[in-house]
């Protein structure tokens, strides 16, 4: 893989965490393709699509006091049409005057292909660390 | 922008918290231009120029137990006269023989512009996730 | 220090997390050079050579819950023979139907060497923030 495409992925996910924790959500959909989709067990059904996953990125910022989602551990590999990401997703709350809260710790696992001249998420597929199936 | 630009600025970010963590605080104001200024309402002022700086991380090193700068979701974009960055940043704190402590999680907002051949903080502004106007 | 060489040390760390957390024990210990070592006040001894790594980061998998290595604030520079590399190493441990728990926050200096046309750990070593030792 060339440095620039590594670089290019870093800065999509540097990017992604601040579209949702600000309110941002149509700019959160963008990092999907227009049939991206988004898979967690802590939601009841994936979310497909750009204007599904604008909505559910407007209902997360609604929620009361500031959420971070916060990133770690990008590992970039190829895969057989794209790429494959791997991280650590931590979900912090605050609420007003409080210490922050993590609320839980993920693994995502992402399906990367070039979509209008970007690196964008196909298939997002999240693993939380507090259930059975969490490896 | 380009690939050695951002990698310049990932390892600007990665020297500059320990720098404050390990008491190097000459080091860490050098991460600022001379004229460089540090906005934070966890502080009563605003903090200006390369000894102010200084004193600022001396006076933090001081502090009991050990607390580390954790800076992660860094994200570049290009700006008017140089860059903007932001990245979140948690301070952790750790008592001897204790847990560690998450005390609080901001959000920095810095400008970067070139200064002796490197990238430097111009200015910088800190929000904290615990306060109102937190977004 | 050139920029596909930053790059690379990266990726290094990206994957070598994953490597322990998901059992990977063998790819783990290939993070490390044949006669690499761990030195840690968190185990009674070091731990070098493959083989031994390998050991170490089985007996690890076997804990109960899951255990992250999330790691951050990566600074890498020149060395003698090879390159220095620092970062934050948080160990968070999640047991099932739990929240996540923040257990402790070391920090990582490794001596980095080339080996078989990648680069790998020589010598870890390991400092605990909840120790008098610790900057």
């Amino acid at each position: 893989m060339d440095v620039e495409t590594l670089v290019l992925v870093h800065q999509l996910y540097g990017a992604q965490s601040h579209y949702i924790d600000e309110g941002r959500a149509t700019e959160w959909a963008h990092t999907f393709t227009p049939d991206g989709e988004f898979h967690s067990p802590s939601y009841p059904a994936p979310v497909v699509g750009t204007a599904a996953l604008a909505k559910f990125a407007e209902d997360f910022a609604a929620q009361p006091g500031v959420t971070r989602h916060v990133l770690t551990n990008l590992h970039v590999t190829p895969a057989d049409d794209g790429l494959t990401a791997r991280a650590y997703l931590q979900i912090v709350r605050t609420l007003p005057d409080s210490p922050p809260e993590l609320l839980r710790l993920t693994t995502i696992t992402d399906h990367l292909v070039r979509h209008a001249g970007t690196w964008r998420i196909r298939r997002r597929t999240v693993r939380r660390d507090d259930t059975k199936e969490n490896r």
